[in-house]
């Protein structure tokens, strides 16, 4: 069940000379499915951080398989998990479908970057976790 | 009256360091917006191709103005008009807004690559025209 | 004569399923040329700002015209011109070269975004060409 | 010790409102470092499917991990090495350095999609290495 959905039609310049996604861009809708998830439930990035006196939920690590093409017309439809989460990490999971084929399959590691006597440090996930849970 | 308006909600990862759309972003949303007015009406740009033994209706030139910026968490609805068909070109017209005001205005001027005797040449408008004016 | 030159080698992935660059990454590189030539002349944009008190050295409208397409494996040089400075606005010219093959010739006018009583205000030009004039 | 190298003028453009390097664009910098190899040993993507009657060097996973953040005006050096050849795929290792410090390291693994009996399939390195490795 996943946690949120973004629809990605994908378009002619989304693709390379071999008329399939070029790779890159599927980490751009990793980004803002996420960045839409945020949107909906706590404002944005930008409310977020200010609310949490945070410079920004950022990368660690990422990674992506591509069980099959994706091509111009096809629809995909990508869903986001909140996996797990760590005392200073939160994993998301990504799988993005064309009709019912996996076209990616990968995931997110993301910490909250703070800002604490000068120096840039990987946050506590609570006050996140309270807020993107809504509890 | 637009021809076609495509919804672009605005992401983090849109944005530049100055916290606003980074430029280049608004000529990929409207190119988006064209190839998705030829899904709806032409079963996409492959299928037009196919179907006129073009090489594609490509970009001769462009323009555009930032009358305001617009930044993460808007949406800005683009708004397509077939402006204008000359015998060899299509003149495309864009503008996006947020709300009611305007963030992007420009145009794309096309035509229709086609491969005749071996070389490139900017084919006749007439069938693009009458495909996507359902006449 | 061009006041700086940035050399561009078109790789696979700037280009779209016709074969061609995608045409959005032209104004990357327009972007990324006057950037350049700012690290070069005043240590970069974000230097450049703090020592003006400015936001940015923002984009009031471009423009492009694509005489001939660019592929992979092709080498633009990409031109750069301050071709003139008005009170409020600076009018770069482009102009990117294949071989001697012009492929992409436009212009950007950008400005000064600066605060001032609480509102964004386009500031006057003689500071910022004073710095990039070197005078 | 690397087999490419790749240098990468971090630019404004690259970066995100919080002013550093958008995740996403390491990737477009994996592709285009393999690519800029290929044009370099093998002429380049195009010559190389022509020649191995092959549809694309494709990718099938990808990971990568970003120890710091890089931002406006820092030069990126990309190191590729090729680092397993299996019968069927290529791993390729990167690290990406800004003056001595790890702003990314990752993998992309690559097969050879070769066109047979109508179906597309994973196709025999061999050939491929050979090029590669000017055997």
């Amino acid at each position: 069940m996943a946690d949120f959905t973004l629809d990605v039609p994908i378009s002619f310049g989304h693709c390379d000379p071999a008329g399939i996604v070029f790779y890159p861009n599927y980490f751009r809708w990793f980004d803002r499915c996420f960045h839409a998830f945020l949107q909906e439930r706590a404002g944005g990035h930008r409310a977020l951080c200010a609310r949490l006196d945070a410079k920004g939920v950022g990368l660690m690590d990422v990674d992506a398989r591509f069980p099959s093409p994706a091509t111009e017309g096809d629809l995909m439809r990508l869903q986001m998990t909140l996996a797990e989460w760590g005392s200073k990490t939160l994993r998301l999971e990504y799988a993005g479908l064309v009709g019912g084929r996996a076209v990616v399959e990968g995931h997110e590691l993301r910490g909250l970057f703070v800002l604490r006597d000068g120096r840039m440090r990987a946050g506590d996930m609570a006050p996140l976790r309270a807020i993107l849970e809504g509890s």
